[in-house]
């Protein structure tokens, strides 16, 4: 059966490679100049010109289509999923790589219809490698296709993690008791690349057996969600059941006995959804 | 001047590129196997083959020439630092990066003369990248000038430490502790590549401003060492002061400044030293 979303995808990869040469650009030719001033205002200039670049080209070509983008939400904009085609969207996932030239930077584009996800692509622009999951038809990098690992033993897992950027100390002791707990388990390592979309990556190409975070948002998971299922890995909350994009909190592992392992280690917390209610103005 | 190590140095990156060439195969096709079976063995078989292969090409090279390498020293050769010319070589740094195929593995070999460190070369195998340093004389990825990063403020600093691989629950307790002291400073963030050798090449290419870690080994960090202070950078202990090569700690970053600023964030601890006396045989 033909694909009805084949041409959303296909376009989806072309926009992300030409925003992944966007993002290179700026980190080889505007380092010196962000890590000098302000890097916060630098750095969302980057992001909203990349952003805007995938909206603007995606509208013309789907006007009908809804976007959910990281930018937009910044500006103002509801982060919620209708049943209408909608692109989600992060312009710039590991942006304090980016901000340093730190190699793990992805343009993150996932795509779902009826609020179900039907395909999603990374790029990870410093390495030049495209990632892509279409739901039942597999996940490839670079036109190879991705496996999970197959490791049953936890003992023997590499896992990812991040400490995030919230600092307010409650949470703070969250992520460290989590990881010590991990660490100690003990599992082989323990990684982070800075970018969520890349550390499921990660997973999808079996370097990584789990990644777990809370804090992240649906736009820098929503992509590689897709790439992870479809190289035949799976995905919950960290409290175990199912994923809720919106929900900021995801385990995304090789299979289901190490992600069930991993839940029972981790100190749970719910920081406030992404589809929450903006404040009424005043 | 001539510089009378140019051929050892020149020997080093093209033995460095043959032995990268060597892991990353077995990193390709030997993956499987790897994670399926007993991973330690499969790993010291490749270390000692990209080992033998850089001791035996030196060896027919420059026949009086010392070596002290970790799988050497693993089989009982001593490890003494002596005024002789001596290559410390790392076969395979990040060992448990190369056994789950994470991005970061790296070939390493420095030079010594008179105790005084030469020149060193990291290869990063899966990256394709060749670091390489020389004293008094610059230090280069795949042949551009390498530069640390300028930045002064530790808020504003990118931090690479490891969780290591010690799992005594003293020794975890002082890496946690350093970690969340550092990381509330606050930092931008905190990565770990997963080789000493890379995170210290990620210093002296100005993506990471400071890395320090206690456990390390004189041949993860001697080639490196040429590589931060050749692009400006600075080496120290993490309690302060010079860094002692066979003390397994070490402290390399951007500038004094922030060396010192990390160190007063450190608990620091002494595992036994690379050149402590082998216990006597019975």
């Amino acid at each position: 059966m033909a694909d009805p979303w084949q041409d959303a995808m296909d376009h989806a990869v072309a926009v992300a490679r030409r925003a992944g040469t966007m993002v290179r650009d700026a980190v080889q030719n505007d380092m010196k100049v962000m890590l000098k001033s302000s890097s916060v205002d630098l750095v969302t200039q980057t992001d909203q010109k990349v952003e805007n670049l995938i909206i603007q080209s995606v509208t013309e070509k789907f006007p009908t289509h809804r976007f959910i983008g990281e930018e937009s939400v910044a500006a103002g904009e509801a982060c919620l999923l209708t049943d209408s085609p909608t692109w989600i969207i992060d312009p710039v996932d590991g942006t304090t790589n980016f901000v340093h030239g730190y190699a793990f930077v992805a343009v993150s584009i996932g795509f779902a219809v009826n609020k179900q996800l039907e395909f999603g692509v990374v790029y990870s622009c410093m390495e030049d490698k495209m990632y892509t999951g279409r739901k039942g038809r597999g996940a490839f990098c670079n036109g190879e296709a991705l496996q999970v690992s197959d490791q049953k033993e936890i003992t023997q897992s590499m896992v990812a993690t991040e400490f995030g950027s919230n600092r307010d100390p409650e949470v703070v002791d969250k992520i460290f008791s989590s990881m010590r707990k991990v660490l100690c388990l003990p599992v082989h390592g323990m990684r982070g690349a800075g970018s969520a979309a890349l550390n499921m990556c990660h997973v999808a190409a079996g370097s990584v057996e789990v990644y777990y975070e809370t804090g992240i948002h649906c736009w820098d998971v929503a992509a590689a969600a897709v790439i992870v299922a479809e190289a035949g890995g799976v995905l919950m909350d960290v409290e175990g059941g199912p994923m809720d994009l919106m929900s900021r909190r995801v385990v995304a592992a090789n299979c289901q006995v190490i992600g069930e392992r991993i839940v029972k280690e981790i100190d749970a917390f719910s920081p406030e959804r992404d589809d929450a209610a903006p404040p009424e103005k005043a």
